[in-house]
This record gives structure tokens, C-alpha cells and sequence, in this order.
């Protein structure tokens, strides 16, 4: 039996390496553009369990939602939750100019995902602790991926395939437990529908 | 007769403004602390009435909100509605530093103020043109005052007092346009509830 879930983004590179994960586990994503309402706050939960609350109100079917961030200790965890308006407005180069002569270059990535189905709401996390490059290297991945080195590697995201890249990220991570979640419970899941 | 209206913020800088331009033309503001929902969303106006329906959902009295941002012509458009937590990581240092060498300096203040009530939603817009200053100047106002310079001036809104701020300032003239509507509609406020 194939399960299938529904995941709510209108961002190509976060299906492509969802699905990475989760083909793997034999779980298949079905992704809609939904117009998701991700509220402002400073936690990735609290927009993502939001958000796909809101989705499941809608299509009343089980989805996930994903949401991710870079946290740069230097800069009071800047941009955080609103790293996808930061890297459109200011971009890599924004980022590299703030941290310009700062030696702590530690950073964060985080991702959450959260599912939704049946009045529940589950969340799984991921994270990964790594350092921003004084340079943009690399053009694989999306967003911020070029300019953060996880801690393991000297290599940047943005220089790693997806294989590479999914063994170190907060999105694997997060997805990984999402999969495993599922196959325990997929009964739960299935027939309570 | 008074006219009261509730103001639902925790920033007391805005209540201050606010309460400069009402008082003038007899309107009364009751600040309450509510935990207001604010979506991510580059339109002000999205943002504001979002938030005042879900808090008119739950008291169910009029009430106001205020959404505010500075929009940066060189960042394009950075920090725009996320001024706030853009305020307090980066801070007018790292705005600074993103323009640093950079000519071109023009910004805009956009304030948007929603009024709900009896389940309508207005809507009322100040906007001030101007450009960032080459330093933080002046600790009157709040936010990002300090390094903006409005157009007709050569002080900072962090050098001004808030009856010379308020003459310029995106709040005080959407502030304005709240209290007219109001006089002039002072019987549909009140009479539909």
C-alpha cells in the first residue's frame, strides 16, 4: 500500500528534497499550491502548526506543511522565520555584508515540518549547526544553501546534490522522522478518516 | 459625547502618536494588550485587517489596529513588514551597515490603520517619503526613527518631538484620516452595535 500525503508549498526545491526522503519510506507527496497563511512570530511551530491547521480546514485530507529557517548567532538569529522575505530582499549578498569582518559565523538552519489530519496536528524538527562561508559558493539547493557550511563538511549546500545535502540538512532530518512517524502509523493515519 | 475606540497594540510609542492626532478631534483610544495575529505578508493592508477581524472575532467591540513599515528603495523594499523583528536583531546598526557605500538612500514610511466593527473593515493609509541618514541621529520616537529623515527636513524622527514628528509622520496622517472618518460616521459606529 502507497501512503499518500498532501504538502502545501509553492517551493520546488522543498518537494524535491522532501521527496528524496520520503520515496524511500514509501510515502508519496502530492503537492498543492495552497495560498497557506503563515502568521508572524518567532517560532518556526507556531507558523507551521498554524498554517497547516488552517490547510486541513480546507481539504479536510492529511498534508504537511514545511517550515524552515537560518538562524545566525551573531546577528540575534536573523533572519529566522522570515528567511525566504530576507534572501528575496537582501539576498546572500545582504547576509555576507552584515557579517562582514564578524568572526563568529555560527549559524543554524532549522526545519519543521508539521501534519495534519483528523483534528491532530504532529510536528517533527531538524536541525543542523553549521557556520555562514565568507564567500557565495556553490549553486545547487535554493535560498540561503550557498553561503551555509554545516558542521561536518567545508563544503556549502549550495556545492552538495541533494544525496550529499539530505545526509547533513535540518530538512532531511525533519522528514526522516515525519516517514518514520507515518509507517508506525499508518493505521491511525488511514482509518480514522 | 466621546468617542471611544479600542487600540489593540503592546507598543506604547504608537499609542502615544496615535493618541496625539485623537485627542485633537475628541476620539478616545483604549490600548488592550491582545495577543494579535499578524500574517507574513508584504502588504501592510493584509496584515492590518487580518488582525483587527480576529480580534474584533473576540471582543466584539470597534477596535483599531496599526501595522507600520519602513521600505527601503535600495534593499528593495527590506525591512517593509517585518520593521519590527528586523528592529530588534539587526537593529538601525545593521540597516547602516547594509547601505554602507550605498548612494542611493530613499525610503518610505508606510503606516496602515484598520478599524472592525459590526463586521465591516476600514481601512486608512499614511505614507512619508524620505531617505536613511548616514548615522543614527536623535533617541525620541521608536523603531527606526533615529535614521530616517523625512523629505522637508534635516532632522532625523529620533531628533523630533512628537508634535513636529506627527506633522510628517505616516502614522499621524493615517491617524487623521481614522479620526475624519470617524466625525463623520459617529452614528454608524455606534448605532449597528
Amino acid at each position: 500500500m502507497t501512503i499518500e500525503l498532501f504538502f502545501a508549498t509553492n517551493n520546488k526545491g522543498k518537494v524535491k528534497e522532501a521527496e528524496y526522503i520520503l520515496n524511500k519510506y514509501g510515502v508519496v507527496l502530492k503537492p498543492i499550491a495552497i495560498n497557506k497563511i503563515e502568521i508572524q512570530s518567532n517560532s518556526l511551530r507556531e507558523i507551521a502548526v498554524y498554517a497547516v491547521k488552517s490547510i486541513y480546514k480546507i481539504i479536510g485530507k492529511p498534508v504537511v506543511v514545511e517550515d524552515s529557517g537560518l538562524f545566525i548567532d551573531a546577528l540575534n538569529g536573523f533572519p529566522g522565520p522570515y528567511s525566504s522575505y530576507v534572501y528575496k530582499t537582501i539576498g546572500l549578498k545582504g547576509i555576507l555584508k552584515l557579517l562582514d569582518g564578524v568572526i563568529d559565523r555560527k549559524a543554524k538552519f532549522i526545519a519543521v515540518v508539521a501534519l495534519a489530519f483528523n483534528d491532530n496536528v504532529y510536528v517533527f524538527e531538524g536541525s543542523i549547526e553549521g557556520y555562514i562561508s565568507l564567500e557565495i559558493r556553490g549553486d545547487k539547493g535554493f535560498g540561503f544553501d550557498p553561503i551555509f557550511i554545516p558542521v561536518g563538511s567545508n563544503k556549502t549546500f549550495g556545492e552538495m546534490d541533494i544525496e550529499e545535502k539530505s545526509m547533513y540538512s535540518h530538512r532531511g532530518k525533519a522528514f526522516k522522522e515525519l516517514a518514520t512517524w507515518v509507517l508506525n502509523n499508518k493505521d491511525k493515519l488511514f482509518n480514522t478518516e
